[in-house]
């Protein structure tokens, strides 16, 4: 069931930025949808540290993560903005005026995009290994989706973290065999996950492997036949699988947003300050996504830059009108 | 008695964003000097408007101007920020890492000076008198120190709102006569003193000019003998007066900082926005008084210039420190 959602403005993350940048399009009358990848609003305040203090949001002597997105949401409200969350958005089409988005289900129509992601979409760290690719999806994952997706397997599960302990030891009764291979002796996961993974080592499911790499896969036709594993000062070791999953945390990357077309320097977006606009018109920038000289990386700095973008929109969308700004001590919020 | 005050940073102006300043260099680990004209912290929102409602402050969807003042003294107080208040900024000398500043009696040293002055000064608005200055200060005056000054003389008063309005009523007594001018013939002030101006009128002590303007001045030796009235379609009119009270309200200027050597645009004063700098080494702008391309004359505007600033300020006084930013939420806020 394809939704269809037609705003002025399009905003590309509900982190803190992308939330204010809500009330600075609806100061100037403009609609907005915003779109998010995560569950819920707040980006990185809401997913990563909610209950971390933040000390420099301006005349906040300390608020939590959590509570800044809740203050924002709470701020926006007066402009009803949709939410659409929970799907990345990929595609783009059109242009400024009538740009066309697509994100999971929903297809979303907006004159002016404003792209305020952050640290972009957070994907997973990947082994370097030149023949990945002809493995990913197929034989190689970062996720597990479906457990039973590896009844019976031979699996080799690379990770020392929380996320590699926590699948070998909940896939330990479902895979003929489990091989976890570490480059270091010691997990940084939970002691009594640990403690269960030793018990299937014990019980002859599963051999642990460490200190060692990733250093090649061998197969053919997206088939994997062989890992195999290496060891500083010592000899490689192979090993027979039909599966590798890889849990070595997640990084930040521009995501689909690298093929929009648009510049990027620094893994980030260029745009020219005074304006918040990228090389592609009518695609804005506001925050931590965004790259200029003398960029700074804080979240008040995304407030001010969401101001700029408003203006630039609205130079987009009503070109004929003069700018001028809203004053909300004299003229308080003018709601939807 | 002049005291002498020696920190890293001098900051012209007590504002928001002067305050906000503070916070920015402390996490750098700068002391600073906040210097402002006006009796107390707070800048416009303490002085013009304590009591009416802000909502673009963010993650804030309502804050008093007053509060907004004192969350931002609490923010910045474990930077202890001392205050030089009710004395205007006037003279400077020297150079970038080695700054003095005059405000009254107090003389202040500083490596690195931030104006964030706002709006500047507020100074009367003058009439378009081409001899005014010939008077002003022995004739003409914009204010009343002493009533007394004005005792048995005829004094021209000039505006229709309530500060003009009410010298009329509270110099009736005094004055030998009383003429009121102003280019309407409705006053823009309280009804109960226009009522009491009026009871001036019919007493005979007043005389009122309605609609009149200001159209020359006339005498010698700094002492005024004339004030000559004109009326659009009608004709002039020469008032024997003493002395010249002009009520037109007030507007912004840079005051001495127009003295400074910095360049000026629009009456405010050049920054590059990478680096808040304005044409004078050392003397960074940020907030209102700032001018550059796309510039927004907003305080969260001005929050995010105080970071670029700070940045700006180490490079000046610590030169071989690479810059990094600070996230309090990892580190928290280093007290002085």
């Amino acid at each position: 069931m394809n939704r269809v959602i037609e705003k002025d403005v399009a905003i590309v993350g509900a982190g803190p930025v992308g939330l204010f940048t809500v009330f600075e399009m609806g100061l100037l009358g403009y609609n907005c949808v915003v779109i998010d990848s995560l569950p819920q609003i707040g980006g990185q305040c809401s997913e990563l540290y909610p209950e971390k203090p933040i000390y420099d949001i301006p005349a906040y002597p300390m608020i939590l993560a959590g509570d800044l997105s809740d203050k924002l949401e709470e701020q926006i409200k007066p402009f009803n903005p949709e939410y659409v969350l929970g799907d990345e958005v990929t595609t783009l089409e059109g242009e400024a005026g009538n740009f066309t988005l697509t994100a999971g289900e929903t297809t979303i129509k907006a004159k002016v995009i404003v792209v305020a992601a952050g640290a972009g979409v957070f994907t997973p760290r990947k082994p370097p290994i030149s023949n990945l690719a002809d493995f990913e999806g197929s034989a190689v994952f970062y996720a597990v989706k479906k457990k039973d997706q590896f009844k019976d397997k031979t699996v080799v599960i690379a990770g020392g973290g929380d996320s590699a302990v926590d699948w070998a030891v909940a896939l330990g009764d479902i895979c003929k065999h489990i091989h976890v291979v570490h480059r270091r002796d010691d997990f940084r996961a939970a002691e009594a996950t640990v403690q269960k993974m030793k018990d299937l080592e014990k019980a002859g499911k599963l051999t642990l492997h460490t200190p060692y790499q990733l250093k090649e896969l061998n197969g053919e036709n997206n088939i994997l036949q062989e890992v195999v594993l290496s060891q500083r000062g010592g000899e490689d070791k192979t090993l027979k699988a039909d599966n590798l999953l890889c849990f070595f945390g997640l990084v930040p990357s521009l995501g689909p947003l690298a093929e929009w077309g648009l510049g990027i320097a620094k893994k980030k977006i260029i745009v020219e300050p005074s304006t918040m606009q990228t090389t592609v018109p009518g695609i804005l920038g506001s925050g931590d996504i965004t790259e200029y000289p003398g960029k700074l990386d804080l979240i008040l700095t995304g407030f001010a830059e969401s101001a700029i973008a408003a203006k630039t929109a609205q130079s987009i969308i009503e070109p004929e009108k003069r700018f001028k700004l809203i004053y909300t001590t004299s003229s308080g919020v003018p709601a939807e």
